[in-house]
This record gives C-alpha cells, structure tokens and sequence, in this order.
C-alpha cells in the first residue's frame, strides 16, 4: 500500500482549529491555566472534557491566563480537534460536561493558523468597585467593596497618565525577565452608576498583574493618598514597589479578545 | 412605689418599630417563611440574629412570602427591637451574622403602626426569561431557560388582559379558601434584551403563586400553545387547571414592596 502525502494529510489534516469563546465565574477555580496537580482550573476542566471527546490527550490554548477568582465574559482559547461532530455538537457535547460556572458560548471553525495567543490583537478588561459599606448580595462575587470617598476627575486624569504606549514593568509582578514589558493602552474609561465604579481597560496587551495593579494605584489616588502625577514618577523609576497594591481577583473579568479578520 | 402609667411606658415603649429591606439570593433558601423545622429560611436567619442581639425570642414580620429558590431586592419586614443601638448599628450588627447570600440594606424607625404587610400598597416582581439554548454562567441563579420561540406580542396582548382588577383564584395555588382572591394589576411590561426576555408585573399583591402560573400562561400563549384571548376564559371558569404550568422560582425576583408616605 502507497500512502505518499496521503498518509500525512489523513494524520495532520484530520486535525481541525476551532476557535472557542469560553465564558466563566471564577470565583471557585484557580485561575486559567492547567496546573501540575488535578486543581480545579478552566483549561484543565476543558481538556479533561476534550480528551475525553477525543479518546487521547488534548491540549486547549487560552489568549492568556487569568488568576484564581478572575471572570470572564469571553475568553478566548483554541483546540484542535479530529471529531466529525459539527461545531453545534461539539459546544453542546462540552456544555453537558461543563460545571455550572463556566460555559462554552460559541465553536468556530478557523483556519489552522489561529492561535488565541499569538494572534490576539485586543484585549478588553473590566474592574469593578463597589464604592460603599451597603452590601449588595447580587453583585458580591463580581466586585472588590472599597467604600473610602474617591475622587472620579483624580482617578481619570491618572488614567490618562496610563494610556498610550509604555514600558509598564512597575506595575506588574515580575515572572520572566527576558521579554518584552511595553504594552499599548488604548483607553481607560472610569465611569460611576449608583454605587459601583467601574474600570475598562483596553490594550494590546497586559502583563501578570498589571489590571489589578493599575486599578490598586488609581485606587490610591482617588482615595487621596497619591497624586495622579505619581503615574509618571512609577513609570521613570521602573519599580514595582513604587506603584500601587494590588486589588483581589474577584473584581475583574476578562470581557473580550480581539483579532484581526481572517 | 408608684408607677401608674409609667410602669406601661416603660414597657411597652421601649420597644422601637423598624422597617427594614432586605436583600437576598434565594438559591439556597427554602423561602422566606420560617419553617418547624430549624430549615433554612430568610425569616429563620434574621429572627436568630436579632433574638440573639436582644437576649429574647424576636419576631420578624415580613411584607410576604417568597418560595423556595425566589430571590429578592427589596423585600420589607418590620421588627420591634429594645436595642439601645442607632439604625445603622444595628444593620452592621445583622451584616456581620448574616451570610453572605442574604444582606439587610436598610434599618429605620418607623411609627409602632407600621405593618410591613397589612399597609403594603403596591408590590413589583420581575420574571427573567433565557430566551436560548447558549448558557449564561453570570445570569444562571436569575433566570428560567427558555429557549423556545416566542412571540412577544401575542404575550403583550395577553398581558393587556390581566392587567386590572380581577378575581385570580385560577392564576393561584389555593391554600385558604376563605380569603379574597381579587387583585389589581397595574402593569405588566414585557421587554426584550439581547437573550433575555422580562415580565415585570407591578399591582397591588399577588396570591400564592401567582407571578408564576401568570408567567407560565403568557410563555404558553407566546410559544403559540394558546391564544391571548384563553386569559379570559381562564378567568371566566376560575379554574387552575385552565391556566398554564407553574414556571420555576429560580427565575423571580421580588423588586420592591411599597407604602404610603407616613
């Protein structure tokens, strides 16, 4: 028997990318990224779920890692699978084994060169402050409570400090050395309704940490404790211990990933 | 000693009224009303709270109930309290005891004449319907899926008719028969947003289940089931079991319960 390119094409070409937009609360997990032990994260619960589909051992790539306690409306992530179920089938198939909390909005075919990762153009993120000692039961997982009086034109003219490009290694925790810490920030918005203010960010891209060290540093700011001039002090001196605390994970979402089209 | 009427006023009065508004997911409750057993219940928890606080067995009244599952962001209660405390200590003390699924919002004097549900006037309850088949983990505790076709006028028009004053003995759940079954209704809006569809009934008190097999009716006359005009033949014969299923409690949502002023 011949197989030729054949043979290769019924191996590799079998394979095909599909582009998954995941939503979840991550209030019970530790975070995105599959860890050594059985702990309970998303792209470990996907896998299992995967492998399983398939009959041998899947890996599923995420645009990013978000931490324990973090949300997402719509990450991003990619798998390559041989199934012949349609992509309906295959969200369906998932969301069946999927927890509760976190769901599988959408399957999508894509080219074999989509990678969540490398290809992710756009990332767009939200933090939430419940600004009072009121509690509110519906919105509990979802905010960081910090009732201190803030001051909205102080956070935003900080804000405006923080957009654009820079090299923002002060304000995220140091993993590896070697690659690059400039990103892009194309805008904050800081907006007020009744008792929460919220923080969208939007960027090409953000280090470990780096919302929730921001949202900690503009915090401080609006609290009264810095001036919004400070940002330009954090970025000169490059230094972590410079900036801000860093808020909890429970206030954050990952709202949405961005690519360019096809 | 001589204490004539003083003796009264030292009793009687030092019992203040307060109206209190609370907060509640009602996922893990088996309803508002305390029950024999030592079960769960929103009532349960704050009677413990407060008998703890004032060292005596302490009755909360509540604006009604709600079932098992239904949530609330106003409920109304009234509480009679010795406590030398000022409103907003008293709030913080019941915030600290309470967990987290339930929240007292807020804590005021009101007249000893104050009944949280002989003078309540006008009651709000908003029914969420998940109009599709792709899950939402942020929405999950809040909703009742759905995913049938609806026809959102068919459903207006439905609504027109049981907006009014009526006898709803078929749109309830009989538990006393000796008790009035009339009811006004003064609205009920009917939105659309994204995948989620509203009933946001408002009148002047609902009988046992009423919200329910209202919203149970109007998705069978809005899945082509039934016509608009059955409402008046439901009402006609005053039979349940003319009117439609009773959808699930995960789904309601007590908004608001009003008073006259003063």
């Amino acid at each position: 028997m011949f197989y030729g390119g054949k043979r290769e094409s019924l191996g590799d070409n079998n394979l095909k990318n599909y582009k998954l937009i995941i939503q979840y609360e991550g209030t019970r997990y530790k975070g995105w990224q599959r860890q050594d032990t059985t702990e309970n994260t998303i792209q470990g619960k996907l896998e299992q779920i995967f492998s399983k589909m398939e009959g041998r051992k899947v890996e599923v790539t995420g645009s990013g890692r978000t931490d324990a306690g973090v949300h997402a409306l719509g990450q991003v992530a990619n798998v390559q699978l041989e199934t012949a179920m349609s992509q309906e089938e295959i969200m369906n198939y998932a969301n069946q084994y999927l927890p509760e909390d976190i769901a599988l909005i959408s399957v999508t075919e894509v080219s074999e060169r989509f990678h969540s990762r490398l290809n992710a153009k756009r990332k767009t993120y939200l933090y939430r402050i419940r600004n009072t000692k009121v509690r509110d039961v519906f919105s509990r997982r979802y905010v960081h409570v910090f009732p201190e009086k803030l001051d909205l034109q102080a956070m935003k003219r900080a804000a405006g400090y923080l957009e654009g490009t820079h090299d923002f290694k002060a304000f995220c925790t140091k993993k590896k050395m070697k690659k690059s810490t400039v990103r892009r920030i194309d805008c904050i918005d800081i907006t007020k309704k009744d008792e929460e203010i919220r923080f969208l960010y939007e960027g090409n891209g953000f280090l470990y940490h780096m919302v929730r060290i921001m949202t900690g540093t503009l915090l401080e700011i609006g609290a009264g404790k810095r001036e919004p001039e400070d940002i330009l002090k954090i970025f000169e001196s490059g230094k972590r211990e410079n900036a801000g605390e860093l808020v909890p994970g429970c206030g954050l979402t990952l709202i949405s990933v961005e690519y360019d089209e096809k």
